[in-house]
């Protein structure tokens, strides 16, 4: 079986950064170094016993031969149905201590006792590493999360098939609850609605933010849903381990002319910064167009708007948010888009009258432009009031 | 607003311990410290941005009016619409790094620099362990695992209630997709249709096993349910995060006589170990009972017994497995059970006619007995063929 990812692109950040092997031990980068495979079991629930489940993947610069994989012994029949790329497998450890302890055995088998080794310091629990420490003392511990993230920029055709795919079937469960929501359910009986459609459409489904006009209140609770209110809806939730996350507006009978403006508004935000997504512009260019359609709006001083990278993780590289908002660093605002890359760009605007107005979509840079997944009802979705 | 679980307990514990304060930083001990609280958009995913999420709850023997909560910003309006017991809430954390910060300040603040500070070594990430190192340099940190799972090993009537209702729905949720599934389904197919079913009843699904016979392989697959055949199912779903987990048996048309035998053989042993469940008796006599009922069966080769306590984490106090099937010590083998306390039960048999064949049970320890939740349908559920 061939590697999954590109190994000379990960070859090629260890060589940039000196190091010599990556621990992967987060959900999502172990998903990804494995192809998408993740124990069925511990998917959702980590704690069992006395310690957690930790998955741990080990790659070595220049030998994608020698990647190791470290699992429980429950997973053997899974791996049995369908065996794993890398070299090595090991499905012995019930503890977090014992996925360090193979760990450091099979980077011990590979001579890397004196290596620099990249782990993902917030994905490592601390017993984990006092083990990695102890078995490993001459080894040096760097921080693999700019490494993993960088490797993962740019998506595979399979990987943006799953990010169309999970966008799709959002924005169509959301369409679905409006269109058959009715009135007075609360936000909170429609987002666990949400939660049910997008599960039916075989997604897992991670949260639903809603808000029943007039308030902009976005934790479902018992605010009600009434004939002539908006809706915001704003979901995530992913397939195969990919994550989509778009919002979308419905009302409880037709739109007034004010719904209509500001929903008008948020649009032309977003229509704004999505025409500046395409291969060499950057984040820089994106939030210019954005900020400068915003500064055209009647109601710019209540919106706000941002762009990120998505994929397996909601906010990821190229980084584009700004401090303001989220304080990630925009350490990426001035990088060229390339083709593979996914952004998530989002505008709201909160009215006192027609309460939180947002769109959120997702965009993939292509070869000859952009590509918006899950770009339908974007409009008003009216359900009969 | 009063804390939501018994103080005067884990002050004891802590005592006991000559630990000064804990600090919780899993999900599960995190939930369980705020009365069920947990933010809802974090409840799947955690990571976010170039870290991820770490809410933490810190908690001073004898003191907790002084327990503090370090989230993050999104959560305020959910904190504001049901505000938590404890005495400090801080939400202003988007990383492992500053969540570790913010605890440092408030264990600063309450005069504890040179306090045993009790940590979930297995649930601190690395790098928030660095933080509190170095901003808390007299501090000296202990494990907080049996703490935390002594502190939890007495379920009150709302947890119970809980585990009852999850239990309830998990086996209705089996019984429903069972009795509708036809012939033909592949063993996926109907672990996907049980994980749409356990959403639709407001759990949270965590996994299913399933298997149909012949093969006892119970990863989900393209093994096909057909006619005359078994199906093991064995599912996990939680709800408000307490952990239900039982095992019950479908048959596509009337079961064969080999059938009824095989089944009555695991509910007899399952039967012998539920007896020995009451206030004063151990996971000795529950082992003893089922071991004995288990000699006394045809298959008894072929047979495997496990019991173990449950609750928020799917193996906690009591820990009763025996290490030949799951390694944990089995700590609490003679300790004597007490009311409150709650254990799932589970008898497997492999047959190769009938294939995987197992009941798991969940069994709750009262005043004057025990009581099974989600009891319902543990002979053959017939489906029509």
């Amino acid at each position: 079986v061939s590697p999954p990812f590109d190994t000379a692109r990960l070859d090629s950040l260890l060589n940039q950064a000196e190091v010599d092997a990556v621990l992967a031990t987060s959900a999502h980068n172990v998903r990804y170094l494995l192809g998408g495979y993740q124990f069925f079991f511990f998917a959702h629930f980590q704690a069992i016993g006395v310690s957690r489940y930790l998955p741990c993947v080990g790659y070595q610069r220049d030998r994608p031969e020698n990647t190791f994989y470290i699992g429980n012994p429950m997973e053997s029949s899974s791996l049995a149905l369908g065996p794993l790329w890398v070299g090595r497998t090991d499905t012995s450890s019930w503890t977090t201590v014992a996925s360090a302890a193979a760990t450091a055995a099979a980077f011990r088998d590979l001579g890397l006792e004196q290596a620099t080794i990249a782990v993902e310091r917030a994905f490592l629990p601390d017993d984990a590493r006092a083990v990695l420490e102890r078995e490993l003392p001459a080894a040096r511990f760097v921080e693999a999360l700019p490494l993993l993230s960088e490797l993962r920029a740019i998506k595979r055709p399979d990987e943006l098939a799953l990010l169309r795919s999970v966008a799709d079937e959002i924005v169509a469960a959301m369409r679905e609850v409006i269109e058959s929501a009715g009135s007075g359910l609360t936000t909170r009986e429609i987002a666990e609605r949400v939660r049910v459609a997008e599960t039916r459409r075989g997604l897992v489904s991670e949260y639903c933010l809603a808000a029943a006009g007039p308030s902009p209140l976005r934790t479902p609770s018992d605010t009600p849903w009434l004939p002539g209110h908006s809706l915001s809806l704003d979901s995530g939730a992913s397939l195969g381990g990919y994550v989509g996350d778009l919002a979308r507006m419905g009302c409880l009978g037709e739109p007034t002319p004010r719904m209509v403006e500001v929903l008008a508004e948020v649009d032309c935000v977003q229509r704004a910064a999505r025409a500046a997504v395409s291969r060499g512009r950057t984040g820089h260019d994106v939030y210019a167009a954005a900020l400068a359609a915003q500064g055209g709006c009647s109601d710019a001083a209540r919106m706000s708007f941002v762009a990120h990278g998505m994929g397996v993780v909601s906010h990821e590289v190229p980084y584009l948010t700004d401090e303001r908002t989220v304080p990630y660093p925009a350490v990426h605002r001035h990088r060229p888009f390339e083709p593979g890359m996914v952004l998530s760009i989002e505008t709201e605007l909160v009215d006192s009258e027609v309460g939180f107005v947002k769109l959120e979509d997702t965009v993939a840079v292509t070869e000859d432009g952009s590509e918006a997944f899950g770009d339908a009802n974007r409009d008003w979705i009216v359900a009969a009031g």
